[in-house]
């Protein structure tokens, strides 16, 4: 099978041919038709943050299933499927038991970048024509949904529903979003469905017609004092989905009392003041497990709700990449395997 | 009325006279018989972060009603009362409407080193024979407790018992305390009677049979990384009372999924590691409002439950102070007011 690499830090991805797993017992083998393109895979080849070169990134697809070992029996060969960004966990610690399974105390199998928990070998992700994965971690995909644009909701999805409904965002809350991006619009049409009332924070004051657009009910620029002033102390939760380092106090004094700001990026370090920070909280997220995807993709299916997708084929990666690293989409870059 | 005042940072407090306002129609007289002495106290002279000298601090009190106002109907000349650190605030705001007073959207009035919300003078403290205060921020004194003892509860036990009750500890909950001064050992006492198991995170290991004597289960040496390591992952909520600027990512490495570790102490500024706070919380509490001083009152009346004070005639305050600042004290120091 055939898909794309990364060789080296600012190179191009390359055409690789590289062999999959032959069939467990419990894994399904799944022809990958879309990919999502995520900030991560970027960081993953830029900075080398996970696994060896050559490496094949990718961990929000969808596709169809082409075979079953003998123990699955939740999937059969043509069945419409999605898989995210782990692929496998220990099913014993506490966090497993409760399907939190990015979380597993003896850390997840990541889908690409990381250890296969049973023979040790690196995963390769789906910028690929095909991915061999445990039954437990694939998802159907629900009817009705374009496979292009629920591709990024197993990543970018899954991690902005997963914070938005533990906090119980929902009907009589106010719920700020900071940034516009893959995951920023997926958590604005989330907490729009959800039934809160949704302030979306940008730098950019030309995003406040998409934010609207989205469904957000309110708009401000984070760099104008007095619109970050009007707002003060009047959100429940807070969720912040900008990457790179930033001050997170502006977005803190929005919050009333016992209210919650959580953080998806990670940079270097926060630092917050205390009076910022007083009689409220701050929180940091990782992904949804598996209980949390299959809420999200039921939701998703009863709302008829996915990414804003631009498609290009996998072989067009590089400019994906490359346009991806100045913000060049909206909000979401796919890739299109051919069969 | 008399009093002892701080006149200037590193001078010792001296008498002085001055008059109470003449009672409102909603005011309470009280004889102060025991005054708590709290780290704020000393930070307040020593910083000066508060009020105008001279300076009369004083915000955790006990003593007896010598008159009340005519709209006064909870209170009888002759109750055993105690206050806290407020005496007033704008009732009107959201959290004023939930009891949180101390968040109040217009700022209380603080018990010292504040102002009188409805005449605009400068609050003078309890270290005095004297206070007249709003009849809604009096308590009564539970039955069978020891007024000295329960000073204490006014300020560093409802600003511990606020965020452990918020908090939901109870049965079943692994709970952390730093730090095992004034607010620590009421958080110790509070969350073992609250039915959670309890360790205390210490710098000194010649503290540990005072941990366990206060009914923690479990005390770790918070600078033995083996220890610390042990503990990593394990607990649902730990309340740090620590003073000044600390390192906050090891107490965060000892939360479960979902956990939150409450700050009590207010630096200039937190830093924290992503990785340390991934799944979990970071929140900063303020003390506690009328109902949860109430609340607290109620359970320590059922436990018999109040602070290991050693008390001082009110002619040793400057000795107290001494003594504080080395920390030479087991666990609060409160100053006895002679009739």
């Amino acid at each position: 099978m055939s898909g794309y690499a990364a060789y080296a830090p600012h190179e191009d991805l390359r055409p690789i041919e590289f062999a999959r797993r032959d069939l467990r017992p419990d894994d399904v083998a799944v022809r990958v038709t879309h990919v999502g393109v995520c900030h991560s895979d970027l960081h993953a080849v830029e900075a080398r943050t996970v696994g060896d070169p050559p490496l094949v990134p990718g961990h929000e697809f969808t596709g169809e299933v082409t075979a079953v070992g003998p123990e699955v029996s939740r999937f059969r060969v043509g069945d419409a499927v999605a898989v995210g960004n782990i692929v496998d966990s220990c099913g014993e610690c506490d966090n497993c038991l409760a399907h939190r399974e990015p979380y597993c105390r003896q850390f997840p199998a990541l889908t690409y970048g990381g250890r296969d928990l049973r023979d040790g070998t690196p995963t390769q992700g789906a910028y690929s024509t095909e991915y061999v994965v445990r039954d437990a971690f694939v998802y159907a995909l629900p009817a009705g949904l374009d496979p292009a644009a629920v591709a990024p909701l197993m990543c970018a999805g899954v991690t902005t529903w997963s914070p938005l409904t533990r906090a119980g965002v929902g009907p009589g809350q106010q719920v700020g979003v900071v940034g516009l991006g893959g995951l920023g619009h997926l958590a604005v049409r989330f907490a729009v469905a959800l039934g809160a009332r949704v302030t979306v924070f940008t730098t950019s004051p030309a995003k406040a017609d998409d934010a609207r657009a989205l469904g957000a009910h309110d708009v401000v620029v984070s760099t104008d004092p007095e619109a970050m002033a009007a707002v003060a102390g009047r959100l429940d939760f807070v969720l912040d989905t900008a990457s790179g380092a930033h001050d997170l106090d502006p977005y803190l004094g929005t919050l009333r009392l016992d209210g919650t700001l959580c953080v998806l990026g990670l940079p270097e370090s926060y630092t917050v003041s205390p009076m910022s920070l007083l009689g409220r909280s701050l929180a940091v997220s990782g992904s949804g497990g598996t209980a949390d995807a299959q809420a999200m993709l039921d939701f998703c299916g009863e709302h008829g709700l996915t990414a804003d997708v631009e498609v290009l084929p996998l072989e067009d990666v590089n400019t994906a990449f490359e346009r991806l690293g100045r913000n060049d989409v909206r909000y979401r870059f796919v890739l299109a395997v051919a069969p």
